[in-house]
């Protein structure tokens, strides 16, 4: 095989083959996939017969970055969205666009992340696409993918189940997918690394749903425009107040430095493995052992600090930020200074 | 709104909500897509309880060309694969890659072009992603389209259905998407304007699976690599060979003037409204008439040919094309003459 990409390797002739059976199909060993047909076919085995369907195209700069690479973003992103939405995870398409000139060792290496990343979320890669672009109409790569999942009986999240006095909560520090992009991007590096948090939360969000159930009102990760973007969001769409308090937003030291350094907000940093959720009061801190629990379980320890975060109050859609002085803060989306080319 | 598409259009925040509620929405209206969550959730209504997923990504060049556009592009191609697999098409996603300082006038267009399409097609766009890269790292804009169908009771296509003496039919002339397009690429124009084929199948594929059921053995859309590619996979996948007429493929006159004048094999060209049909050799003239019909009650009747083409016979997966002199010619796939963004 070639050592670089061409653009015959997508013309979907000879060399589109090749490609396909010689590097594809050594990662990506779904049966369904190895028929080489228009689509795959495959059982939807939903007890709701509700399906939950999402899609994400990533175009990170850089494509391999401390904590991850676009291939393990492309499967973890996309798996996320469906377990926030209470579905689990079954199948996903992958389709990449491809700059002629790529290195295929480059390829190999990100489509053999996106392999092990899909495996250890129990997830199949079940259909897929290429097509290559002249050098310098792409960066690399851009790869999207595609999740279908299936809703699981009896649970019901939404923006209407959330109430006044119901507690926010996150699975873990904020910022550091950005951060370590950012860092890697600019040629940073810090005496305490970087690393994206970066990971499929299907797993820790399936537990979640089968111990806590309608005590677990509404979920979302807060990727793009991070923490404090999805929070209005979430407060728009409640058409409640959410109050934060500033000093119970985890942060890793490291993250809060580099921040700093590079004048960023972590509240508005992009997320890879995080999860927000509005909680029955009641049952937030039975949650938040909960999660600390299954991270220890699953040997996951390291700087994991779930939180109570904030709360829902009764308002028209704000998100105050209380800070340790006394002090509260009205947070917006992120605007005016753009971070592109995150995931 | 800005009048062109800013690096900040994909950052998530206020301008990501803006560019989605001020455009996508007002042509993406299925109700599933107002909510604004991370995945869309639908019922799936399987009789069969199999469901098929496809697929693609577009980076055709131009944008917009005689016949169609990337929009139309992107919804046709997608609802084909998912048809010619037997299935009926449902729910689609779509991704958009934007370059910054794209005209939203144009990204207005594609996007109209592509809601049109998709109700033509009777296929709902339900959840989408936009993600915005610098000038220079992409070329106006890529697009994502992934489908899922719902596998109809009773249809059993496949490469293991086809036997020696089964017919392979097409329903109409080759080459015409990609002439069209590389004519318009090299700012050409003929006397007798090209037109790209591009269409949605899967009205008359439903039909035709309908009242012929198991006649019709397999079917596979001839998009790149055409159909001479196509033919290949299908002789090497059903391990027989294929027998092709040359004189009985149709050709418009157009295409095969400006194919000449180009260089190009209209075999080999891209086609985006064409299906290549495995039948029983007795039920092989039913269905030419059926799918003329099909044509005329739609109104489509202009330009359309279709034909049988060529046969099954046994072999080990060649395909040869027998010449009106006589003689015959062993076509392989696409190879050595790349023709890149073609779709």
């Amino acid at each position: 095989m070639a050592e670089r990409i061409l653009l015959a390797h997508g013309d979907g002739g000879i060399l589109t083959h090749t490609l396909i059976q010689e590097l594809f199909h050594k990662y990506f060993t779904s049966a369904e996939l190895a028929t080489l047909s228009d689509a795959a076919i495959l059982p939807f085995p939903a007890p709701t017969n509700l399906l939950a369907m999402t899609t994400d195209s990533f175009v990170v700069n850089p494509l391999i970055f401390p904590g991850g690479d676009i291939g393990k973003l492309a499967i973890a992103g996309t798996v996320n969205d469906l377990a926030v939405s209470g579905a689990t995870p079954l199948y996903l398409s992958a389709a990449f666009i491809l700059e002629e000139g790529l290195d295929l060792s480059q390829l190999e290496k990100i489509v053999a992340s996106m392999a092990a990343t899909a495996r250890a979320a129990h997830v199949k890669i079940i259909t897929g696409d290429t097509k290559v672009v002249e050098h310098g109409r792409c960066d690399g790569m851009y790869i999207n993918t595609t999740g279908i999942g299936m809703m699981q009986p009896g649970i019901h999240l939404g923006y209407d189940k959330i109430q006044p006095g119901d507690q926010l909560l996150i699975n873990g520090g904020v910022g550091e997918h950005g951060v370590a992009v950012l860092a890697e991007r600019a040629g940073l590096s810090f005496s305490t690394p970087l690393y994206s948090d970066c990971a499929a939360l299907n797993g820790l969000i399936q537990d979640l749903l089968a111990r806590f159930g309608a005590s677990v009102k509404f979920m979302r990760d807060p990727t793009r425009g991070g923490l404090a973007t999805t929070a209005k969001e979430i407060a728009l769409s409640a058409k409640f107040d959410i109050w934060l308090k500033d000093e119970q937003i985890p942060v890793k030291d490291e993250v809060r430095g580099a921040c700093e350094l590079l004048g960023l907000d972590p509240l508005y940093l992009a997320n890879e493995g995080k999860v927000m959720l509005v909680v029955d009061a009641q049952k937030a801190e039975e949650i938040l052992s909960f999660i600390r629990d299954y991270y220890e379980v699953n040997g996951l320890v390291a700087g994991l600090n779930p939180a109570v975060i904030g709360e829902i109050r009764s308002g028209q859609g704000r998100v105050l930020l209380e800070t340790p002085l006394g002090g509260t803060r009205l947070l917006e989306m992120l605007a005016g200074a753009p971070l592109p080319r995150i995931c």
